[in-house]
């Protein structure tokens, strides 16, 4: 069972019975071109250092979520982590050029690519990454590196329905050259109990149903210089953006963050979640995502479905809207496993229904075996039955995770 | 044995004594969704026609190569093509959200994703996509569609040396915030070449050892406004970049096209490629990529390795430059299979000491088995024989393809 920095969310570092594998000695940052845009790392390295790395030669690995202080880049390979910058750079595997791994005998497979195409036969990088060390252990990698943004727009939308999101997203994308970093939704009530468990202000004078936070960012120096007013020009094109969609109705509100401390507390608000999901009533917490266009309609009916099978109960989500992807949280009004399950069991329907997935960035671990072995298509489910007893025959690596019991 | 277009380099759908599948009932656009920028075809669909389909929707699905007139969605898949936008877009799998594959057994495998993020389980859609048809069949995918263009500013730049080339795509990635779409170099001889068969005018009026086809593109409508001078922003953007290059001594001529003529005639230069290359004389091609900080040394190298194996051998060769992907060939001084054995031998040994790659966008079909035996990494190529015994145990499926014989 190969341990990383232990922030996974899914139970797949857990052992009984076990040899853990410890990674501290794959730790550090082995090279960086600067030109090729590339780094070399061990698996051990924490996500922060390697920030710190890429940062120190005018470079960013644009792999950032909340636990980057202590989560370890095999982690975050190994279950091709996503996070909130996935609709500008993608997740874990697009920022990944090679790995190494150890296979379960013992044999040492160099992957160690640095290249950008590469047809040589089966891709067996995309099949290590995700697969959560149960089909080998990841010890190394290649990164990608992209040049920093030197400008930063930052704003808050309040709008009446989600309907009006993804034709925004899809302007912002056409208005900056598709330099979106973030598109996180959070309802109405996401924003009340922010303000009541934290104190801190409303994002605007109103309340909104639907609350997005928006970041672009450029690298570009003429969208970093001032306008005639000045404004940095990547701010002013938001700006421009946000008053045509108010003027035209689509929006009602919107703030442009003026200064890195009103960026900060955006950020702030949105980084809360885990915080504000987690209150120690009982809660049914998922990691799902639909495809874009079919977020509205998915979450209607979810609220409706939810509370008819348990009147009372309450949903509270955050979603990285722009990937389709939802953390949408139940709290359930009696600790009963049977309605628990009722309800999961609901929710998948709903997901499946739409096309979704019942883990998006967070992998299968134990948590979601469940899951797999209902919802997983079954000749999907069978071949990954058979790769693992491919690489794995004696079910040595991390036994028991991503592929439920028979 | 899967048949597409027929359209592949490798010799991936040859077939003696075999059945050979035709995908011509999977022709066809299933839908489009203009929001979600996804769209659903038939493995029998011809890329033009994808193409159409996307650009009546105001998108553009942009996977672009010579043969797409004729090249079927299915075989693009199957063989990972890439081309001359995979510096922005990625080569077909980064564009590609979901697959259905018919398994050697005739069981269907619905992997038909719309999302951007599904961690359920190991990612099966990577190892069909460039199996060439040794694992399953591709009857089906869903594509990435993204916004189209309203501007281009397409270059030519001459330069004395070809270690000028990587820091000037960083710049003009940095200038026009990662909106560079192609950076295609021609040696000298390739444009002497050029002239002489088609008569064509030379790019500038001296010659150049180094020349760069640059083509930057945007959805900006503020990039495509004209100037106080009345140049489109983005070509001014990319002419004083330029400027500034020439200045520091960097680049030592550049034309930015002024015309959709000119830009025509700019990328007709580069798409002679083939043409030019297979002139009837004894010819080793190949299809290798080294990592982007390597080309240099790896070229330099590759010129005295060759003609010391054979004097008098003449190298020609034109490079995808922004992804480190070489078409190196040389013409030989007699047809020797055991000079083109010696040959081959020597240019591989350089593409490994240098981390690159026999097979970059191609694929590997008939004509690269011999590479693949002598160069895979013994521990990956077992692995990927493990991968074909797990899936097509009886060897059905496009057998002889990909994997070396024992």
């Amino acid at each position: 069972v190969p341990v990383g920095g232990n922030t996974g969310l899914t139970g797949a570092t857990s052992a009984e019975d076990a040899i853990m594998v410890s990674l501290d000695r794959l730790k550090g940052v082995r090279s960086i071109s600067r030109e090729a845009r590339t780094m070399v790392v061990g698996a051990g390295t924490i996500l922060d250092d390697i920030h710190m790395a890429a940062d120190a030669e005018g470079l960013i690995f644009p792999l950032i979520f909340g636990a980057r202080g202590s989560a370890l880049i095999g982690g975050a390979l190994s279950t091709n982590a996503g996070g909130s910058n996935v609709l500008r750079y993608g997740n874990t595997r697009d920022l990944c050029l090679g790995i190494e791994v150890v296979l379960p005998d013992g044999r040492v497979m160099d992957l160690m690519s640095r290249l950008h195409k590469d047809n040589a036969g089966y891709n067996l990088k995309h099949l290590f990454i995700g697969a959560e060390g149960t089909l080998g252990l990841i010890t190394a990698a290649v990164l990608k590196l992209y040049p920093a943004p030197i400008i930063r727009a930052t704003a808050m939308v309040g709008m009446a329905s989600l309907e009006r999101a993804l034709p925004l997203l899809n302007a912002l994308q056409e208005a900056t050259g598709g330099a979106v970093e973030a598109f996180e939704y959070m309802p109405q009530s996401y924003i009340a109990r922010h303000i009541e468990e934290t104190g801190q202000r409303a994002p605007f004078d109103g309340s909104h149903p639907v609350n997005i936070l928006i970041e672009a960012a450029s690298t570009r120096s003429d969208e970093a210089a001032p306008d005639a007013d000045g404004t940095p020009r990547l701010k002013s094109i938001m700006e421009a953006l946000l008053a045509e969609a108010m003027e035209a109705g689509n929006i009602d509100d919107a703030v442009v963050a003026a200064s890195e401390a009103q960026r900060r507390e955006m950020w702030d608000r949105r980084e809360r979640a885990a915080e504000l999901t987690f209150t120690g009533r009982p809660i049914l917490d998922t990691d799902i995502a639909v495809p874009l266009e079919e977020v509205p309609a998915f979450l209607e009916k979810a609220r409706a479905r939810t509370e008819a099978l348990d009147p009372g109960c309450e949903e509270f989500l955050v979603s990285h809207l722009g990937d389709g992807n939802i953390h949408y949280s139940v709290y359930i009004t009696r600790d009963d496993p049977a309605l628990s399950r009722t309800l999961m069991e609901a929710i998948e329907d709903l997901v499946l229904a739409h096309g979704g997935t019942f883990s998006a960035e967070h992998g299968i671990g134990l948590s979601k075996l469940g899951s797999m072995a209902r919802r997983k298509d079954a000749t999907a489910l069978k071949a990954m039955r058979s790769l693992k007893a491919a690489f794995d025959p004696k079910n040595l690596m991390n036994p028991g995770k991503v592929l439920p019991a028979l």
